[in-house]
């Protein structure tokens, strides 16, 4: 914790709030997302696509996160393109996850 | 590889089939989920619950996925609750991720 009480994550999520301000992309505190091993988290969700998670983020990610929200929020397949991510999203992914909309066509 | 080409993996999807026959638990298989650092993977989703994953699982982990999968299907709260969790579902847990659903009641 540091010494303005002030958490880095919420840091960073004013930081991508702000960031997403005039955009398409929502930004929202979840709690806890169950990986407090890898530092800083972030989910990004999008209608028919895979949900993600990635970690070891800094409060210095902000556009990190926006340029990869946005690439996977304009990809065709629903899945975030990886050679195109900023490296903080390459390096930084913990999972990702079908939603119900993807199982209901796995036989 | 083991020597007979079977993976881990296929192994354990088949074991829980077997074991969620005759229950409501469906059991699919997803592909990648992005988790090949830390070992043989489950993800878990319910209608009306958080999204969940797991990994560092074994051939020899379906009946505790199933007892996990029985306790996430019957909770309350959308949530699994941590401590009537088999062990292998405490110490695996990788990450856990709302969905859209839980993201609309978010300020």
């Amino acid at each position: 914790m540091p010494a303005d009480g002030v958490r880095p994550g919420v840091r960073l999520l004013e930081a991508v709030s702000e960031a997403a301000r005039n955009t398409d992309i929502s930004v929202k505190s979840a709690g806890c997302l169950g990986n407090c091993r890898r530092g800083i988290s972030v989910a990004m969700l999008r209608p028919g696509g895979w949900s993600y998670l990635f970690g070891e983020l800094e409060e210095t990610s902000a556009d990190d996160i926006l340029a990869g929200a946005a690439l996977f929020a304009t990809s065709s397949d629903g899945f975030m393109p990886f050679g195109a991510r900023p490296e903080a999203l390459k390096r930084g992914l913990i999972a990702r996850i079908p939603t119900f909309d993807h199982l209901k066509d796995l036989p």
